[in-house]
């Protein structure tokens, strides 16, 4: 069995083998292979055996493949915070939530590599995953201020909590470790504990 | 003295009343006046009683103006985190950087006030803002590396640092306060180190 072959067991363990999986997979082979920029809907419809416009039913642009799973996560770390037991102080709050998202990412950070890999070779797409970020960490922190967290710990917990989570994300993803993410969240959480204490 | 006396007094003490400052001067009048997407660089120009030539050849785009002083503030900072003293801490070190910083403000928000209201008006914009804080806080974590700080710390220390530093200053920006900038930056980083110790 090849890496390839390992690699797409796990995206289709991940996605169904529907129109909208297909899709996908079609999309991040073309990005991988002829670049972002180079690769148009018409070749990701192509490659998947489905019409353009089906391709537009589901996804915006072709810059949306890649956040395909973005909303999703964005809810689910939302609610987290909202039904977080009322004992949990406002960066415990957003460490369990995201801490609980791990399950989104899979065991194997091959599908989550593959996209950063495609993210960093376009401008366009660093903007896009930002801003993302950045809208993330705010609905985290109204969440957390519907708790009853006021300004501005709740802006800081959530920001520094989408930091914490992004550095754990970037070595998860980045080196030759084997770690499963809930670790190396749980350990990096720490680590922003330690740091911050110092100063 | 009307209160556009007083803001364009502001601007003038900020500002040589050369070329630049007067092609700043009527851009940031324009954005506000028409809105940032319907003004062009042949009306900024016009307005300053200058060329178009001589607007490119202080700006490489209408986005520019408003992200002048960026670069000065980022060669600024990771400067001040390279020549920190060795006993301080990685948080502290960034902290003193951003507290040294605040001279880059002046003394009122007015200025910082009326940029703000024009780089939310406008998606691009805030693209182009969050990519800035993105690399001033990777450049920050590199010059904490250059000390011998280990990862994930200096990330760590850098994203936390940039997110109370932008907590600070939306607070700054955006409340009827009269506190002084370095004031807020002290308490949003004592508040942070408070938040992050509860996890």
């Amino acid at each position: 069995m090849s890496s390839t072959d390992i690699k797409y067991d796990a995206l289709m363990g991940r996605w169904e083998p529907d129109a909208r999986g297909r899709l996908m997979q079609a999309a991040f082979e073309l990005y991988v292979e002829r670049g972002f920029d180079e690769t148009t809907v018409a070749e990701i419809s192509e490659a998947a055996g489905l019409t353009e416009r089906t391709f537009f039913r589901h996804f915006a642009d072709k810059r949306e493949v890649l956040f395909a799973g973005a909303g999703e996560l964005h809810s689910f770390l939302v609610s987290a915070v909202l039904d977080a037991p009322a004992s949990l102080s406002p960066i415990a709050t957003v460490r369990a939530a995201f801490v609980e998202s791990a399950t989104f990412f899979g065991e194997r950070p091959d599908f989550a590599r593959q996209r950063q890999r495609i993210i960093v070779s376009s401008t366009e797409l660093q903007e896009r995953e930002l801003i993302k970020l950045a809208n993330l960490a705010a609905a985290m922190a109204e969440a957390l201020r519907q708790r009853g967290v006021k300004d501005p710990a709740a802006s800081l917990a959530a920001e520094a909590g989408v930091a914490a989570f992004r550095v754990s994300f970037e070595r998860w993803v980045g080196a030759a470790t084997n770690q499963k993410l809930t670790r190396i969240m749980s350990d990096v959480f720490d680590e922003l504990r330690s740091v911050t204490a110092a100063s």
